[in-house]
């Protein structure tokens, strides 16, 4: 991309972050599963997670346009914007509450937005940095604001009942890996409440000829009964793969940019796991920046996580600050990230 | 949106479609329901349409993925642009072969496309159009070309049985509405291959407080026996709001671009149906303008349809030939359209 051409930067104005009822601890996942507390916390390393799902009842107690009406709500609260200053609405979520209308639609409604573009972005780990970038864009093109969100619930893939301890590993570990969440930001096209400029967005897709790291299907009503797995993990892959493409990521915002290691204040890492976070961070040479992270407390909320890691940064940020956020999407092996910089 | 903040101008150079099998009529598929043919006519008013599933033997002969393949390698070759000129593929559908990996990475894998963003939009019949809005912004923010897809398949929806006709007619009429298929087009930065600019999109929900028109569904492993429908349609509210959509959509864009109605020289109309497309067209001030639609031939294919038609339209146009396309998607009730003129 020529400098000429580069995109005009977006700013950070406010952020919100929901989570479905109470924390759910190692002891109560291990015992609703069959499997000991020390063995999630050797495996992922997370302590406590976010369930719609209620463990004692199994009720759904919510859904992902909740949990996006509640992000997306505080957001905009946090910014002070009225609904008629929004001129877009982004949702990105692997795990939308119907194929249609959109959650991006119904979290629209929710939230009184409407004669606006909603769109949604179906994605994996990356897509909370999509959303961003696509707002960026949408801005470029002459939007004055805009709201991002990203979340995900885990309920109609993850049946959480003892027998789940005599799943092979590579099925086990998704029960312990995932919560449910979302997050949400205002964009602005000039600064704006906590003025944490977007300076450049690394986005792409690295997985020509490559088998998928991680699948999550759906059926429907003429495929119900298939006996295909709805969501199937390539571990093995996966602990290889992704601390090279953190890697990856983090040199190509550093060179977009023209930032040195040293000047970054904070860095948001990927959050498959706790365990993966940590091999990650020790691949990162940056020393000098203090690690901003969700994953032991939430699990990995998929969409939601990059937002609920921008929720705990921007008050961190002093003017001038520089942070760096890193997103890794086994799917199909996308990398992404964003440079960040307080003004 | 401020004249001096528009967006920059994006050229159509090159279109693809894909139909998978050969055309169903309409006697075919009346016997495999249990309907007469002339009840299809009446009721929706199209002659034929393609499926991916056969309805004789009840194979799955393709996957979207392959449709959209299909029909980008069409509209790559078309363009004459290598795999790497292309800077992003943004894919619209309501009916991802998976939630993760995207349809879009993909089609991005049977193309060769590597190293850019690969989106996918969850969309229904406004989503064609709002791919092409997003590889508009996406050129503007510095991309010199982009790919851009939309298609749908039904067979996890539609279980094509005799049984069907004992439906409430609210049921049976997605049975005889929608096709299967997938189209493209090769936007860029500068005018080439057709030359046609898309000079101004409009794109809005409209549905603040407004029950959804359609709804379609998905099932997880863990809700797969509910008994919840999968599609439906609230058939009058349709009947009664996608012309009024569609005129409104008709005037946003003539505004916009400051266009006379006896400007235009092609109409590219929504294509929920024949029969909706007669009432829409009544509707449309536009007596100069020659209709372009697929609907007839192909049904209803969703996020594929107006590729179909910009396939069909490119051809015919002259330089200094102007166009509309709109569409309306009643999920959630969206309106959306492009304004086009030939350079």
């Amino acid at each position: 991309m020529k400098e000429s051409t580069m995109p005009p930067t977006a700013y950070l104005a406010a952020t919100g972050a929901a989570l479905p009822g109470e924390p759910v601890g190692n002891r109560e996942l291990g015992a609703a599963l069959g499997v000991s507390d020390e063995w999630i916390d050797v495996f992922v390393g997370t302590r406590t997670r976010h369930f719609t799902r209620d463990l004692a009842t199994g009720e759904i107690r919510g859904s992902l346009a909740d949990l996006c009406a509640e992000a997306g709500g505080a957001a905009l609260a946090e910014s002070g914007l009225e609904a008629a200053d929004i001129d877009f609405l982004v949702l990105a979520t692997a795990t939308p509450d119907r194929l249609l209308p959109t959650t991006a639609a119904e979290v629209a409604d929710r939230l009184g937005l409407d004669h606006l573009p909603a769109y949604q972005l179906q994605s994996g780990c990356s897509g909370a940095l999509q959303a961003v970038e696509f707002g960026r864009a949408l801005l470029g093109a002459g939007a004055g604001a805009g709201l991002v969100l990203g979340g995900d619930v885990t309920h109609r893939h993850l049946e959480l009942k003892p027998g789940a301890s005599r799943l092979p590993t590579r099925e086990l570990v998704n029960y312990v890996l995932f919560g449910d969440g979302a997050g949400a930001a205002v964009l602005t096209a000039e600064p704006a409440g906590h003025r944490v400029a977007v300076r450049g967005t690394v986005h792409a897709l690295t997985g020509l000829g490559r088998e998928p790291g991680q699948v999550v299907d759906w059926y429907g009503v003429g495929d119900r009964h298939s006996t295909r797995p709805m969501l199937a993990e390539d571990y093995k892959a996966i602990e290889e793969q992704v601390p090279l493409m953190a890697a990856e990521a983090l040199w190509d915002l550093l060179g977009l940019v023209d930032w040195a290691p040293e000047e970054i204040a904070f860095l948001l890492p990927p959050q498959l796991s706790r365990r993966m976070t940590e091999r990650v961070m020790e691949r990162l040479p940056l020393p000098g920046a203090r690690e901003v992270s969700c994953v032991t407390e939430t699990g990995n909320t998929g969409n939601a996580l990059p937002f609920c890691q921008l929720d705990r940064l921007l008050g961190q940020m002093g003017e001038g600050d520089r942070a760096l956020a890193l997103a890794v999407e086994s799917s199909k092996w996308i990398k992404a990230g964003l440079a960040l910089e307080k003004v």
